[in-house]
């Protein structure tokens, strides 16, 4: 097989061009096979096939860049350079990252995982190169749904001034992001595949770049460009970019010609350069053509038999979410549901079938999800807008000027709370605690299990604040929702346990989320008294006092970061009520935690059952020795 | 004079349209003097005079709702809703808002501050018409610079798919923001100016809309859109709208007939209509209009003889900022000063002079700001990005995902910080401590004056670290800064004063920021130690341990939220410690902060000196009958 030879970009550059077609069914199969046993990204990675090795044929990397925008399409970039061997590990602890990571290889030029940022980073390296006269270019890679996120815009808008920019802008355009796209831009680019300009360039590329150097026609049309003469054809011409394509994305004597053009023209000073080629989801393998977005990111599957379906044992917070929403959609007529382009992952399909007039999917762009919620409230809406966690970071002055300042009665749903397992760092929950209580006006709740999940939600959407709901990704301790829109009291935790451990030697574990079930094994060794808290804002004080009263040790469990968070409101309380006791906070430590099983990060970072008890044991030990000496041990 | 007849826009809508330029140019002469009495911004409101007119004289407002990006250019718009008389109160303490503020007016529609909401907002609120199966329309005011920030085109692009939504967007171009504006897009709108569009629409307007109805050239355009058969003129007809203009926006003649137009094309369910219109900033106030920067927001002044330049008695800490970056930049080549569109108010302008290749200001894009800023960090340049507090906001996923993730040595030097005054709570920086210190790898600094801004601000740049330098609005207490670049102490705070009360009384106060000074005046009647804090992050633990071995209450204080701010650090380090004390937080509280007097809000908040000793007498009884007895009282 050719590409066992392949260890490095160097070694790819030996082939001639007629091998390539040869190496990229090779390289499709790798992928395909690699995914189908670690899981992963597939049917984006089977469309950037030929890309990649296009790409690494043509550009001199390391030294020229490219940017992945979200970067799970990177697979066939990794086997390329010299990360083959290794693909066995995607995903997993101290493994291959899922996504362009820049700590792994001096390839990955810029780590990704949140969309629409590459052209922004491209163009930063590109001005880098600029500053310090070397001949370098910067390519960013990125997708027709990323493509709609604002800052991919205000990158294009900044960048179309710079008349000399060594940038290539690649639009993998297969209309088909993990929901289905949306927006005014994805017209346009249909458009553009259903015109003239596709089929002429398809046909007509070897004729076009036959003419060496192909400048002519180039030289002219930045040149009425610059009379303003003419009417450009796409919206990318309109932003100072020279536009290529659309061209088959599949096709590699159509990539390699066009992408040594682009790249030319980029060296030569030439400005920013723009070629949008049309790909496939799950090109090459029938099932994932047919189904992109079931084989989007499966797990381990067989590749003759294809995914199954496999009906999980337990609901997810997510499927829980989901049926609320039909629900409570079902007895308020005002619910409008919002995604940011996450039907599949927020669990909003269902909704969709049921309320399509009242279900939005905005594409990419959290900015606009937030603010335009905040316009259906002013006119008596009720919003939910179901979104990950880590992206309501994109979305936080939203969050503060539009919808907390005004105090509007927006309900957030934020899925994927805390860590997210094989995602890694990019995508995990961590902050979401400390960044919304510090804002006034915001409801903070942290469902323990499926049940209470399906209750804090109906409790938030009553309320006539701003509020956000938390919880993690997959399942929790397996509740039954009820099948009620009940509400639970606000701002009301309660005590789940109680300790009989003598006075002076009492420890109380007040728990905010899916914690509280370890935080109650390990209070059964330590015969602590356990609070499940519910609220973040508005915290129970009046719990908190109540406990101060008869407990000598607090300890508080979140799985967020601990600087600010849930712990750090406990603290802020008892310090307020002159109450001085000593706390333990037990949360995610202050560093970015990699990719890995849940489980295994969770115990990493002392919380599971043995490290919560362990954590409490020693920092406590008057507490261990009082309880052993009561169990007689 | 007719202005003191019209109290509401029913009144407006009483006068014939032959009637409406004298009202302009009473208007114009009224916000001039209002302006000049009061202080607030000028030009803006002056180019907007006749479209607010206009706006209310064609639209049934409230029930159609305006919402006016930014909102700064809304003062004519309040005038005319029954806030004349109140003009005079104009950014004081529970006087009008300087923004739309939906708490003061049924006619604010969507409160605004920050830029590039209205479309989004607008669009929800157009949705939710169509959705209760109302007849509104919902109109969308933005000026050129704000269409640069992301999440008008996420707006843009969504709202174009609605083929039936009452929404109508009006450019307000003006090509003039409070920094001059850059971006392609920009150069589309000068293309449109200077094109044939303009001077054919100019004059053919009347013509054009004497066909009654003047549907049918709209008619055709729009099937030709739908055949995709023409390639449209402007990329707002790619998104889906139906374009008009550019009309010029000070012609009531024109902006009358063309708002009746959209208004009931918007109505008539023919979808989203933007119209182009342009204004001058300063327009009919020779002096403004001749430097509109200088009077975009001046404090009080006399109209006959304009503003005058005095020279301030002490530096701002924007001007200490301004100085360090091009001292920093003489000293280091590498550095890159980076602006989203605040050259003036973040003090770049001499870095601009001095070093044009190495300034950038992107236009309001904050999130590009700082993608790009990593971009650059990654090639091994040094990125500054000058940014105010609360526009930070709008690129914290930026920060995380692309900056702190990556561990990128990017330096965000964070003017604004705190409460603001006149501005009010849009504006206010109240929140970064806690954003930024939960974010794994950040470095948040807290000068206490301009000497050590300066100092902090060369130490953040040494750090191959991403770090936040915060400091207020306005000047200090005047320290002047060394001629040096001198590095401080990573992650070390110094006492300023050493407390003499016995043991068992003795109070220490641990200032982050310039309370440092209040705090200090404070100590005096107190007899406390004071320690000048100066890191949030790196927190210095080893201090606060020392000062626990002979304090016994503590006082924590910051201008920003008590909630996860850095006194919550503080209290997060003594548990840690295991050290138990009874502690105080100082700060601000949790709510929004409304504009006025910064000095009579810190007073409200209780942080001017008196507040803060009787907080801390209040709370410790024990020191002040200690001191008083010391003392002889």
């Amino acid at each position: 097989m050719t590409l066992l030879s392949i260890n490095s970009p160097d070694d790819l550059k030996k082939l001639s061009r007629e091998e390539l077609p040869a190496l990229a069914d090779e390289l499709r199969q790798f992928v395909l096979d690699s995914v189908s046993k670690t899981g992963g990204h597939l049917s984006s990675n089977l469309g950037t096939v030929e890309l990649s090795i296009a790409l690494h044929y043509v550009f001199d990397t390391p030294r020229d860049r490219i940017v992945w925008d979200v970067g799970h399409q990177s697979y066939p970039h990794k086997i390329l350079t010299g990360r083959r061997d290794r693909m066995n590990t995607l995903r997993q602890y101290k493994g291959l990252s899922g996504f362009p990571h820049r700590a792994e290889s001096e390839f990955d030029a810029f780590g990704t995982g949140h969309s629409s940022t590459s052209i922004s980073a491209a163009m930063g390296m590109a001005r880098a190169f600029q500053t310090k006269g070397e001949r370098q270019v910067a390519v960013a890679v990125i997708g027709d749904s990323a493509m709609t996120g604002g800052m991919a815009f205000e990158a294009m808008n900044n960048a179309g001034v710079y008349d000399d920019l060594p940038l290539v802008v690649i639009l993998n355009d297969n209309d088909m992001s993990i929901s289905p796209a949306v927006g005014a831009l994805n017209r346009h680019l249909a458009r553009l595949l259903s015109g003239s300009i596709y089929s002429t360039t398809k046909k007509g590329i070897d004729s076009v770049l036959s003419i060496a150097p192909p400048l002519r026609e180039f030289a002219k049309r930045l040149e009425d460009h610059a009379k303003g003469m003419v009417s450009p054809a796409t919206i990318f011409q309109e932003f100072g970019f020279n536009y290529f394509g659309p061209i088959d994305g599949h096709d590699l004597d159509a990539l390699v010609p066009m992408l040594q053009n682009v790249r030319r023209l980029a060296l030569e000073g030439r400005g920013p350069q723009f070629l949008h080629v049309v790909t496939k989801k799950g090109q090459g393998y029938e099932l994932a053509e047919a189904d992109p977005v079931l084989y989007h990111g499966p797990s381990k599957f067989n590749p003759q038999e294809g995914v199954k379906k496999v009906a999980a044992s337990k609901k997810t917070f997510t499927q829980v979410f989901g049926e609320w929403l039909c629900d409570m959609a079902h007895a308020d007529p005002m619910l409008i549901g919002i995604t940011p382009a996450m039907r599949e992952g927020s669990g909003l399909v269902e909704f969709e079938k049921n309320f399509p007039k009242r279900y939005y999917d905005v594409g990419i762009a959290e900015q606009h999800a937030v603010t335009f919620a905040a316009g259906m409230a002013c006119e008596g809406m009720k919003p939910v807008v179901a979104i990950y966690s880590t992206f309501l970071q994109r979305a936080y002055d939203q969050l503060i000027h539009d919808v907390a300042l005004q105090d509007l009665p927006v309900l957030f749903a934020l899925d994927r709370a805390g860590l997210v397992g094989a995602d890694g760092a990019t995508h995990a929950g961590a902050y979401d605690i400390p960044f919304l209580r510090c804002i006034p006006n915001m409801l903070v709740m942290t469902p323990a299990d499926e049940a209470e999940c399906r209750d804090l939600l109906t409790t938030a959407f009553h309320q006539s604040h701003p509020s956000a709901v938390r919880y993690p990704r997959g399942s929790g301790v397996g509740t039954i929702p009820s099948s009620e829109l009940r509400t639970l009291p606000l701002g009301k935790g309660e005590i789940r346990r109680k300790s009989s451990a003598p006075a002076g030697r009492r420890v109380v574990i007040l728990a905010f989320g899916t914690l509280l079930f370890s935080a109650l094994e390990a209070a059964e060794s330590l015969d602590a008294t356990v609070a499940n808290m519910r609220f973040v804002k508005p915290l129970d004080v009046d719990l908190i006092q109540s406990l101060a009263a008869d407990h000598d040790y607090f300890v508080t469990i979140e799985d967020g970061a601990i600087a600010g968070g849930a712990g750090s409101a406990c603290l802020e309380a008892l310090t307020k009520l002159g109450i001085q006791k000593p706390l333990l906070q037990l949360g995610l430590p202050d560093e970015f935690i990699e990719h890995g099983d849940y489980q295994l990060l969770m115990t990493k970072c002392g919380l599971d059952v043995e490290g919560i008890t362990n954590s409490i044991k020693q920092r406590f030990p008057v507490v261990s020795v009082a309880n052993s000496v009561i169990s007689g041990k």
